[in-house]
């Protein structure tokens, strides 16, 4: 079997490729641009692929995402059709969205942010917030990181809703179902976290007309994809308090520009998209197990739909 | 039935005066200062009551701590023998503190404190930890607050320890006991928790021995009491290395005064106080119910060991 690797920096490439080898023994890895023989390529393992990379190999057998979303591939206007698209997902990253979620909804349930400046300023003062339990967070998105994400929220103790397309069931998680039901998700929800797939439904749902429907004082945090969120509609729903903090992991644009305004804004956490970044060995273990997979039986459990865009 | 009330704030006295009465009908609830006829008095609730207060009355039936600890009230060197003790606790106390053992804890694990000197230098730079299965956390106090947090703790996907002076049992923690087990205990334990009652045993447990026993680079959380802490040894750790970061949230002076080191140390975060610090309507409520159910049957759930000293 021989695999293609492409990641936008081309010591990483070099990094994934030697470790892949290692990894698949037998098999021929090599970086997509060394390949000179196009039609040998089998699999094709890509982080944010060039437009046409994939097209070039007339006898790709799947496509490997390095990570759990798929956009970044069908953001390739000349992406062959039909050919299965594989995430990389596993216990791993899921742990770690949990973990993050985790945090970042405890810090602006407990708000750190107002409690490390009175830090700053010699302050003993004493921030007082309701008991977990009295804290409605809601999770949109209830897909394989978003059910945990919100499980992990009840178990804290956090009154805790969820919003998919499609009725879900999770334990301990007050459940809402599509468009008809996400004004009253959205209602009294005083922490939102953002775990959407990016779809053509959900590109730019984080704006003026959500935050609008949130409580005074919400707070925000998106953990999925950056054009989820409209940039100038968080940053006027921040200056008018409407929402008084946010986190985010994720940006239309990566790396965030130096000059953009979120680097900066006092109520603004910004994370360089690690909210779920595994280690690239564990990663790479993963994705060996897919390839095995995927070429001895055909499919495996993590191929995404393209059609639905995840 | 009769009640004095003490805190070291008067205005705060007379706050929890009024609370206390409306929840008490029938009963006279009067603030410790306006006390003339001490033989009247069946109860006093109190916060770090002033020496002798407490032997001024003669006829006292039970002492009520407004809070989990019994300190601040065994300092009372004129404390009246043989009186039952009662703690504030109850599920709201609880579910706090394991808030922020849950919060500060995940801030440590994934580094908060460098990512958010890295946005604040407009630095992309991604922090990839281990996934929360390879970080080892330790709770030292597996009572009624410490086995919450380490099962909490557990419940995130860390690998889980506990030590406590007696034998335990905790579901998915690893249970270390007594003096024999304290080393086993801290080695390899990369965030420790410290929530152990403060006793003769304790007091500065957390000190330079304690501290080397650690792996380099370890973090460390106070939210037990100030004394638990040798201050000196602790900067003597961070500023080595030894300790990479500390979250405090008790201190052997509160408020901490303003020119102690830790308020600006970088590698220190100061709350103040404020881990389980339930909101004194809830505070009142149990008090509440404990005195109805201590005067009606002599005694209550929530009645301290004052020779065990917790």
């Amino acid at each position: 079997m021989r695999v293609a690797v492409y990641l936008p920096a081309e010591d990483k490439t070099q990094w994934w490729v030697d470790m892949l080898q290692g990894l698949l023994p037998g098999w021929d890895v090599i970086p997509v641009h060394s390949v000179d023989d196009p039609q040998s390529i089998d699999f094709a393992v890509v982080w944010r692929p060039r437009t046409g990379d994939l097209a070039r190999f007339p006898n790709l057998r799947a496509i490997i995402s390095i990570g759990a979303g798929i956009d970044h591939v069908l953001d390739d206007a000349a992406l062959p059709k039909g050919i299965p698209i594989i995430r990389t997902v596993g216990s791993d990253l899921t742990q770690r969205m949990r973990e993050y979620v985790a945090l970042h909804v405890l810090r602006h349930h407990r708000d750190m942010p107002r409690q490390l400046r009175a830090q700053a300023e010699l302050d003993w003062h004493a921030i007082v917030v309701p008991v977990a339990g009295r804290r409605t967070v809601g999770v949109m998105g209830l897909g394989n990181l978003g059910a945990v994400a919100a499980q992990t929220l009840a178990g804290l103790g956090f009154s805790t809703r969820g919003w998919a397309r499609s009725a879900k069931s999770i334990d301990g998680v007050e459940c809402y179902a599509g468009a008809g039901e996400f004004d009253a998700f959205l209602d009294g929800c005083e922490i939102l976290v953002n775990l959407l797939p990016l779809t053509d439904d959900t590109r730019g749902i984080m704006d003026a007309s959500l935050f609008d429907r949130l409580p005074q004082g919400a707070c925000v945090i998106n953990c999925a994809r950056g054009p989820h969120l409209v940039d100038g509609d968080l940053l006027a729903a921040l200056d008018s308090g409407q929402i008084k903090q946010a986190t985010l992991d994720v940006f239309h644009h990566e790396p965030l520009p130096t000059d953009h305004p979120f680097w900066t804004h006092p109520a603004v956490t910004v994370t360089p998209h690690v909210a779920s970044q595994i280690d690239a060995e564990t990663g790479g273990q993963i994705i060996a197990a897919n390839l095995l997979e995927f070429a001895r039986s055909g499919t495996c459990a993590d191929v995404a739909d393209a059609e639905r865009g995840y």
